[in-house]
C-alpha cells in the first residue's frame, strides 16, 4: 500500500477545500455576517496544512485500485471533518456529531438534516451547506484530476473509485480531458438552472442555493418548507433540472461530440424515462382526490418523482400522507435511483437492468442449457466481470442495508422510520417516511445511530467499496498474504 | 418438453391425494361429522381420475430439469385445487379464492389463514388443514419417489426441483433410498413430538394437529389463540421440535449412519444455532419489562424465535406489540429462514453463508488481485456454478419480493402490513406484523391480492424456479430456439 501517495492526495484535497471555503466567506462579506471570519480563518489554516503536506511529493507513483479506494475514502472523511468545524465554532450546530452528520449529508448529496429550523442559520452557513452538495455531486477527486497534474497510473484508479455506476465509459481515454469536460457540462447546466430560476422570480440567494442543491442532487433547502413555498413555475424548473442531472453525463458528452447514434443507443436512459413517466402517471391518479385539480396533482407528483428518483430529496408535498401505493412507488424509486454516471445516488438503473437481464438469462439457461448466451447493454456485449461485479454489488448493498436497519432499530422508533432512515441516507436521498418524512428531520436519533447513518451516507455516495476497504485489517497491517487462502 | 411424462406424474399425485383424504374421512367417522362424506366422495373421485390418467404410461422417459420443474409446479397446483374443494362444498370456506388461499397456505407450510374463527371448523377440516402441512413439509414428490418406481433419469430432477436449499447432498446417490430414509426420519420425529405433547397433557386431537403443523413447519393452529392457551411445557416441546425440524435432514442421516465427523463439519447448523441463541438472548432482554419475570420472557422469546426462524408461524405472544428491535430481529429471521434441506422456508441460511463468503472473497480480490481463492462450505470447495446460482437466486428473490409488494400496495393498507404480508407468505411463515400480525388474519385482502400471495406461497415453497417456469411462453410453445439469442 502506497501510503505516502495517499497522504499527498489528501493534502491536495485539503488545499482545495480551503479554496471552496471562500464561497461562504464572500457570502458573509455581502451580508455583513461575523460568521465569515470563522470560515476565513479556517480557510487560511487549511491552506497551510494542505501546503505543508503536499511539500513532500512521493517518488513512488505506483497506484492500484486499492490505493484509489483508500485515498478516496480518506479524502471524503477529511473533507467532511474540516467542513463541519465552522458549524460547531459558530455555534449554529454546537454538537460535533450533528455538524458532521449535516456536512457528510451535504458532501454525499444526501440532504438529510438534523436541523429543526434551517431559517435561523447565517447566509454563510446556508450557502456552505448547499455548496457542499455541488462539490460532492460531481466528486471532489474528479475536480482534483481536472486542475492538478498527477503522474503515473493513479488517475484512472481515483476516478474509478469515486465515479458512480458499474463502469466508466471506455470511449473517453484521457482522464484529465474527461474530468474537465464533465465539470464544464456540470457548471453550464448549473448556471442555466440559476438563470431559469431567476426568471421565475426567485431571489438571487435562493436561486444559487437551489441550483447547487439540484445539480448535486442534494436536497438541502434554505426554508423550513423546502420548495413548497416557491412559485409553481420555479418548482417545474427545479423538477426538470433534477431529471436532467439524473441522466448519465456520457449522454451529454455524446451530444456535444454529435455522436447522436451513441446517445440513442443508451438503454439506461430509456428505462429511466419510462420509469419516471409511469410513476408520475400512477401517482397523479392515486393522489388526485387530495389535490386541487389535475394540474396540482401533476405538479406535486412530477416534482416528488423527480426529487426521489434522482435522490435529491426536495419536497413540495408531505408524501408521507399519500396513499400506500404512491409511497411504495417512491420507496422503490429510492432503491433504484437514477442513471449511472449522473450525480444521483441509489443502486443505479443500469445495475438493475443488468441484474434483470442476468436473471432472464439464468432462467432461460435452465430451459435451454446448450444455448449460447450474451447480455447486451447499449448495443455492446457485457463481459462476465461486469456482470459478476454488478450482482455482487447488489448483494453487498443488501447486507449493509439490513445490518444498518438492525443497528438503527436499537433506538426503538417504529419500523417505517427505522427502515426509511437507512434507505434515505444510504441512497443519498434525504427524507424518508414516518418520523423522517419530508416535514421532519433526523435530530431525534441517538449519536450512535447518527454515526451509523454517516457511514451509510459515505458508503452510498462512494458505492460501498472504498469505505468498507478501510475496515479491512489487511489494509493497515500491510502484510503479505499467503498465496492460498480460504474463506 | 415431455408433456406425456408430466401428465403421468400429475396422475400419480392425484391418486396419492385421494389416499391422503382418508385422514379427514377417518377423523369425521370418529367425531361423527357429516363433512366426512364430502371428503370421502372426493377421495373416490380423485382416485378414479388419477387411475385413468396413469393408465397411459408414456414410452419416452427422457426427463430433464425443465420437465422436473414444470411437473413439480403442476403437481402442487393440482394438489391445492383438489384439496380446496371440500372446504368450499362443506361451506366452511364458501369462497373458492379463500379456500385456495387456505389450502395453498397449508401445502406450502405457510400457515397464513383467511379464517377469523378457526374453532367453528369441523374436526375433519381442521385435521385436513394441519395434515396438508405435514404432506407439504417433506414434499409430495419425494413421497412419490419413495413409494412408486419411476424409470429413467426423472427421479433426480424431480427431487432437485422440489427439495429446498442450494444443493442435495451428493453423498446419497440412490434417490429412492434417500426418499424413504427422509420420510422415515420425518415420521419418527413427528411421532416423538406427538408422544411428548400427550405427556404434557394435551388432548390427542390437539397433539396430532400440532405435531403435523410443527413437522411441516406450517403454523395452522386449531384454536383462535394459536399456542398461547396450551400449558408452558407443551409450548417448550413445540419450540424444541420446531428447531429440530429446521435442521438440515442430512445431519440426521449422518447421525444414523454414525458419520459423526460429517455431521460436525456442517457449517450451516453452527450458524443456525448461533443465530437462534443470539436472537433469543437479545429478545429476552428486550421484552423483559413487559413479561412476568425472566422465565416468562425466555419462554416467549424462545418460542417466537423458533417459530419464526423455522418459518412455522405458531404464536404464544402478540409480537406485533414488542419493541422495534425485537420486531426487526424477527423480520430478519423471516428473511433468512432455517437450514437448507429442512422443512423450513425462507432464503435458507446456507445461501446467506455462501453469499457472505462470496462478498468477502470479492472484496479481498480487489485488495489482492493475484491471490488464489476458494470458498469452502462443510469442508468442501464450492464450485462456481453453485456460487453463481446462489447469488442469482437471492437477486431473483428480491425482484419477486419487490414486485409482490408493489401489487399488494394497490390495496392501500399501511406499509408494514403490505410489506410483511408478502414476507410472511413468500417465506412460508404465516403471520406478519401490523394488520397481518399474530392475532390477525388475511381475510381483508382483495381477491387479486390473495392470488398474488398464493403465487408467492407457491414460489417460496418451490424455491421460485418451478413456478416462474410456468410463465415462460417457450415452455408452452415448445419451439426450438435459435442458436444465438441476446437479452
Amino acid at each position: 500500500m502506497n501510503f505516502k501517495m495517499i497522504v499527498y492526495i489528501v493534502g491536495h484535497i485539503i488545499k482545495i477545500e480551503s479554496l471552496l471555503l471562500l464561497v461562504p466567506v464572500i457570502t458573509a462579506v455581502i451580508y455583513g455576517e461575523w460568521q465569515g471570519a470563522v470560515y476565513g480563518i479556517l480557510a487560511i489554516a487549511l491552506y497551510f496544512i494542505g501546503f505543508a503536506i503536499t511539500l513532500l511529493k512521493p517518488k513512488n507513483n505506483v497506484f492500484y485500485i486499492k490505493e484509489g479506494c483508500v485515498a478516496t475514502a480518506l479524502c471524503w472523511i477529511c473533507l467532511s471533518l474540516a467542513g463541519s468545524i465552522p458549524l460547531v465554532i459558530t455555534g449554529e450546530i454546537p454538537s460535533f456529531t450533528d455538524a458532521m452528520f449535516e456536512i457528510v449529508s451535504g458532501f454525499t448529496t444526501t440532504g438529510s438534516s438534523i436541523l429543526t429550523d434551517v431559517e435561523i442559520l447565517s447566509h454563510a452557513s446556508l450557502i456552505w451547506r448547499s455548496f457542499t452538495h455541488w462539490v460532492g455531486g460531481m466528486g471532489i477527486l474528479i475536480f482534483l484530476l481536472a486542475v492538478i497534474p498527477l503522474t503515473g497510473g493513479s488517475n484512472v484508479n481515483l476516478m474509478k473509485a469515486e465515479s458512480p455506476g458499474p463502469q466508466v465509459d471506455k470511449s473517453m481515454p484521457h482522464v484529465k480531458t474527461t474530468a474537465i469536460l464533465l465539470y464544464v457540462i456540470y457548471t453550464v447546466m448549473t448556471v442555466l438552472e440559476f438563470v431559469a430560476l431567476l426568471l421565475t422570480g426567485l431571489p438571487v440567494f435562493d436561486s444559487v442555493c437551489m441550483s447547487f442543491g439540484t445539480a448535486g442532487t442534494g436536497g438541502f433547502g434554505i426554508l423550513n418548507t423546502s420548495v413548497a413555498s416557491y412559485p409553481v413555475a420555479s418548482q417545474w424548473v427545479i423538477a426538470v433540472f433534477m431529471l436532467l442531472f439524473g441522466v448519465n453525463f456520457n449522454v451529454y458528452v455524446c451530444l456535444i461530440f454529435r455522436r447522436f447514434k451513441n446517445a440513442l443507443k443508451n438503454d439506461e436512459i430509456k428505462v429511466y424515462l419510462s420509469m419516471v413517466i409511469c410513476s408520475i402517471v400512477v401517482i397523479t391518479i392515486n393522489i388526485y382526490e387530495s389535490c386541487h385539480g389535475l394540474f396540482d396533482a401533476l405538479t406535486k407528483s412530477t416534482f416528488q418523482v423527480a426529487s426521489i428518483v434522482t435522490t435529491t430529496g426536495f419536497s413540495t408535498a408531505d408524501f408521507d400522507a399519500w396513499p400506500t401505493l404512491s409511497k411504495i412507488i417512491l420507496l422503490l424509486l429510492m432503491l433504484s435511483g437514477a442513471c449511472a454516471g449522473s450525480t444521483a445516488g441509489g443502486l443505479k438503473i443500469s445495475r438493475i437492468c443488468i441484474a434483470y437481464k442476468t436473471m432472464k438469462m439464468e432462467i432461460n439457461s435452465i430451459l435451454h442449457p446448450r444455448e449460447v448466451k450474451a447480455i447486451k447493454m447499449d448495443g455492446h456485449n457485457l463481459d462476465t466481470k461486469t456482470l459478476r461485479g454488478t450482482i455482487i454489488y447488489i448483494v453487498i448493498y443488501a447486507f449493509i442495508l439490513i445490518n444498518s436497519v438492525l443497528l438503527i432499530s436499537f433506538n426503538g422508533y417504529d419500523i417505517v422510520t427505522t427502515f426509511t432512515s437507512v434507505l434515505a441516507t444510504f441512497n443519498n436521498i434525504g427524507p424518508g417516511l414516518s418520523m423522517v418524512g419530508p416535514t421532519a428531520n433526523f435530530s431525534f436519533f441517538s449519536d450512535f445511530s447518527k454515526w451509523v447513518l454517516i457511514f451509510d451516507m459515505l458508503a452510498g455516495r462512494l458505492e460501498i467499496f472504498p469505505i468498507i476497504m478501510l475496515f479491512r485489517p489487511s489494509i493497515w497491517r500491510g502484510t503479505v498474504f499467503k498465496h492460498r487462502k480460504t474463506y
